[in-house]
């Protein structure tokens, strides 16, 4: 039976999983593929923990060049992480000419364009599932699946830690800080969270899976991006009264002039399926001409999806090799020649419901004022709710609005905020209403 | 730009949905795949309808064996439907050494052992992403994504015609005829709806991704298959108030030895994401070792959603084509020698949880002898509720029970049924639980 090579750089959680996997199932493996995986190499900077595979003498090293200057190997898995030595792998892989699989969204949100470049005009597959929503085939779909369709947008929920914290908060009313430190101590938030609870590493999937569904150039910078440390068990209360769930949805929209690309906590109506994702899961929605929504959902996060993800990248590329044929799909969707610059529209240009939470001073003529300065912007309000809950000296006062522009929501505030009538600052949370 | 030509028999719906999406998105189809696909020929009884498309001349023929003989169409998509001269068309077409697409489930649920062994021995592709769930990747989630895992359950809402009409009767309380009037004057049914209520289009779905999942020959003849025309509202409401929703299930599980593939009206908790696909939607649960679950969700009938499908397989072939390599992906996930014959474990054979409903006499001790003979057959009731509801004479007797063995509830219905306690034959409906 045929051999080919695999060299894996980073033996942390995700790299021995690969490696456990490809001892276990070697026998499917290869009753699929029509040939043999083979671990040749492998590098790490520890090569004497035990991760339970005998990997045999001189398989580990501690030199990742040793990897991606093999000639014996044909596809190098990057599972270093981060943004140094990891681009530095990459680069040297394909230079010599090597396939490379990778889940690095930080790299690629960061360095994408050029190393996908790179590796186009190498003419080696740079591939990289695992880099969004772990063993979902969010990237296959959209590259392999989708290849018809217009797609209209890209909405999902991809990072299972705020996930995990958000559906803590709405089921037992725990505060955020209560909820991220349960998280850490059950493994599913880092000791510092930022990278998940402030919506970056969201980010960074977004600007991966936005540029494939739209054929543009990888774009993080212009990303609107906030975080999920403010949402209250209060507002979440207030929501689900409402019929909505509160997520923090990556939402990646093309209208076929710009797309808009934001991170933030949203609220979903029940009737969205989005709305039933919990705990650590993850989800993505697309919609496309003529088949509407399709959602994917999986775990999106962990040592064996992730695996599970990048030997789907392994096998594609090792099935390109047997059959003899170059680069099938290409690298960004679209043909190199026509991946374009698209413009992200400001966030303050975007159109949607609004939900707001002000604490008011429980005295007349306050809802009269804040209604006049919505409605002088031209925000039309849904519905209003105002309980006798005393909070923070003042009551909370719910609205929710019809679709409003972001701009004129965001002066409205600031002039309801010059009024003195509140004791806190006013909650904002986008709601993403079914559009059919 | 390099062509590919492609040859479509049958301008029904869906072949004239390819057509449309050929013409209206010709942009984004060729910056994607690099070459324009060209419709070089058509076949259908009736070339004279309007059809909504410019075809020139001499495109649209009534002989079939135009489409399937033409030297210059690299690939045929087979869109007749049925059993009858489709599996003549695509017979000749892989004679003629070309690649076909094709959306046939019934076809390849009854032959499809033998045509992909006639396309393997070609080596020629026999796709068909569009014959399970429409637009969702189903067949390619299969047989690309979980290449390196071992497949446990695939369980599926497949036919959307019987969750349209389970949707309807939850939401509404209406019988399941009213629904069915309902449906069929939206178009959501045809007017023999056999196929569809009966639970056979799901049966021909499912023999197709358990063959692929597990490595087997398809085996349509041994499924269980029972359709939705028994379920009463009054079964729908009860499953509700304890937390779960009705639905038609495929489902398909190994255990290394044999398969259980079964259809049967099934009672999903609501915690299963299973249980809010509701209307028309399909949807598929995938469990394998190492992922957990995953879960792809979308429009699986109608023009659009099941041409998307028909062109992505298109689209992979003029791909496999362009790179100038042979077969990639093994036409049933595994590579054609190791394909097995895998036993169907008989219903008799399987263990589930219950729920049974009964129609009794309302006197003393009949409660206790029916949970008597449960008993003896070693069926553990979990929860019993009887209501004061009058129905038929009777009172309803609603019973949940513990996982228990197939033949011993049979028997056990048998008994009870004897005892003459009953007024109405006892309702049985299956139960998924989560299994985790």
């Amino acid at each position: 039976m045929k051999q080919i090579n695999i060299g894996i750089v980073g033996m942390g959680t995700v790299g021995t999983g690969i490696a456990k996997i490809m001892v276990q199932n070697k026998d499917i493996i290869s009753a699929r593929i029509g040939a043999e995986l083979v671990l040749k190499k492998a590098a790490d900077l520890d090569i004497e923990r035990d991760r339970g595979i005998d990997f045999g003498p001189d398989l580990l090293t501690t030199d990742p060049f040793l990897v991606t200057d093999d000639p014996d190997i044909a596809i190098v898995a990057e599972m270093v992480g981060g943004t140094g030595i990891a681009k530095e792998v990459i680069e040297r892989a394909i230079e010599n000419g090597k396939h490379v699989v990778t889940a690095n969204k930080a790299l690629l949100a960061e360095h994408g364009n050029a190393l996908f470049e790179k590796a186009e005009n190498k003419g080696v597959a740079l591939a990289y599932e695992a880099s969004v929503g772990g063993c979902m085939p969010i990237i296959k779909t959209i590259r392999e699946t989708l290849v018809s369709n217009r797609i209209e947008a890209v909405t999902g929920i991809l990072n299972g830690t705020c996930n995990y914290i958000l559906t803590r908060i709405t089921n037992e009313g725990i505060t955020f800080a209560e909820a991220l430190k349960d998280a850490q101590s059950k493994g599913f938030a880092e000791a510092d969270p930022t990278l998940d609870v402030g919506g970056f590493d969201t980010a960074h999937k977004l600007a991966i899976i936005s540029a494939l569904a739209y054929g543009m150039k990888i774009n993080l910078d212009e990303i609107y991006i906030e975080g999920i440390s403010n949402i209250t068990p209060m507002d979440i209360e207030f929501a689900k009264d409402c019929g909505y769930r509160i997520k923090l949805l990556a939402i990646g929209k093309f209208d076929g002039n710009a797309v808009e690309a934001r991170i933030h906590p949203t609220m979903v109506p029940f009737s969205n399926q989005l709305a039933n994702v919990s705990g650590s899961m993850n989800a993505v929605s697309l919609t496309a001409d003529g088949v509407g929504n399709m959602v994917l959902s999986g775990r999106g996060a962990g040592m064996m999806p992730t695996a599970t993800a990048v030997l789907s990248d392994v096998a594609d590329i090792a099935r390109n090799i047997l059959a003899g044929g170059g680069i099938r799909v290409p690298l960004r969707s679209y043909q190199a020649a026509n991946i374009r610059e698209v413009p992200i529209r400001p966030i303050d240009d975007i159109k949607t419901h609004y939900y707001f939470r002000f604490t008011v001073f429980d005295r007349p003529g306050v809802l009269s004022k804040i209604a006049g300065i919505l409605g002088n912007h031209g925000i039309s309000i849904k519905s209003v709710h105002q309980t006798e809950r005393k909070l923070d000296g003042g009551v909370p006062l719910f609205m929710l609005t019809h679709r409003a522009n972001e701009a004129d929501v965001q002066s409205s505030l600031k002039e309801i905020s010059a009024l003195e009538v509140s004791t806190q600052n006013p909650v904002l949370i986008r709601i993403e209403e079914d559009e059919s």
